[in-house]
């Protein structure tokens, strides 16, 4: 078991998570990524009885198990599978709500790449279904966090595969999106956005 | 890797749903578990723009993972971690919607030991924030399916903890939940019954 210097234990997520936490802990002097400072005020939310909201777990195909006597069993072979939904779902007065976290070191636009068809299709489901979806857009070096309602990432979406252009102009994002301050607790105070526009 | 008779991948849950999935092919000559049912019933509802309805994957603590050239990255050794939440979450009509779903061979009563904690503590944070908590309940040897209010099975968990009774009698069940008729497709048609309690 791996830990880290604060005692937490190390659990690597998808090579690409992997990537990222990498790219995080130098872009950022605060030591905290974005999925930390997301867990952080989830919790803060869930203790304050203002929203329900987790993270689901990373999807794994376990393909090997060994049941050693008394002792836990123990996953000896699996895989990560790509993951139907996003990463965030909970509730909100009552309402659904839905989103994914993704952050970019890009300075002037926020690449698509990032999101997967299926987690666009997904949204649109929620979207459907009258939930709330949205995305939460880092730009790392601004230091700026937004939130876009699922609404206006679909467009740039359905653009991608007519023209081409594979990111959104981090001016579309400042217009269209809402910037959520840093803050101490909870850090990244998303549902006071939430809140303004859906009630 | 293993496959079922009808080459489906075989995935191996904790030790537990293990168990349980040995028990339920026994018990039931349809060959289908009640999660199988209920992911079937999803499907349903998520193809006919119903409701958008998914199961959580198995949290899993994973602690080494191999990456090697050109293939896929390996999981050499993970824990199966215990959920803080149920395993069933989605959006209806705008409203959240969260529940378990249970099963038990006893014929005269529902074993409150089939439920944890933390999933009734989850539970009690969903209705305080106006979600839709709920629990499915089976009956293996009658063949019967029962939604229950998250409301009227909290009474029982904290009776439990006074006077130590661990069941619910199917009696009570029958009384306070709603039964689900068996169907084709969907196959357990749990938003039927949601639609009338909360629309």
């Amino acid at each position: 078991m791996i830990r880290y210097p604060n005692g937490k234990v190390y659990t690597p997520a998808s090579p690409k998570e992997k990537a990222r936490t990498v790219k995080e802990s130098t872009y950022s002097n605060r030591g905290m990524t974005l999925e930390e400072d997301l867990n952080e005020s989830n919790q803060y939310y869930l203790s304050h009885d203002i929203a329900v909201v987790h993270k689901k777990p990373t999807p794994v195909q376990i393909v090997n198990v060994d049941y050693p006597k008394r002792s836990a069993a123990v996953i000896k072979e699996a895989y990560f599978k790509q993951a139907s939904t996003t990463d965030y779902n909970g509730v909100y007065r009552g309402k659904y709500l839905d989103f994914e976290a993704k952050e970019t070191k890009n300075k002037t636009s926020f690449p698509l790449q990032n999101f997967h068809e299926h987690q666009i299709h997904h949204m649109k489901q929620v979207v459907k279904q009258q939930g709330i979806a949205f995305v939460i857009l880092m730009f790392t070096a601004a230091e700026e966090i937004y939130l876009l309602k699922a609404e206006d990432l679909f467009p740039y979406w359905e653009k991608m595969k007519q023209d081409g252009r594979k990111s959104i102009p981090k001016k579309d994002v400042e217009e269209k999106g809402f910037l959520i301050r840093y803050g101490f607790h909870p850090r990244i105070d998303y549902i006071k956005i939430i809140d303004k526009l859906y009630f």
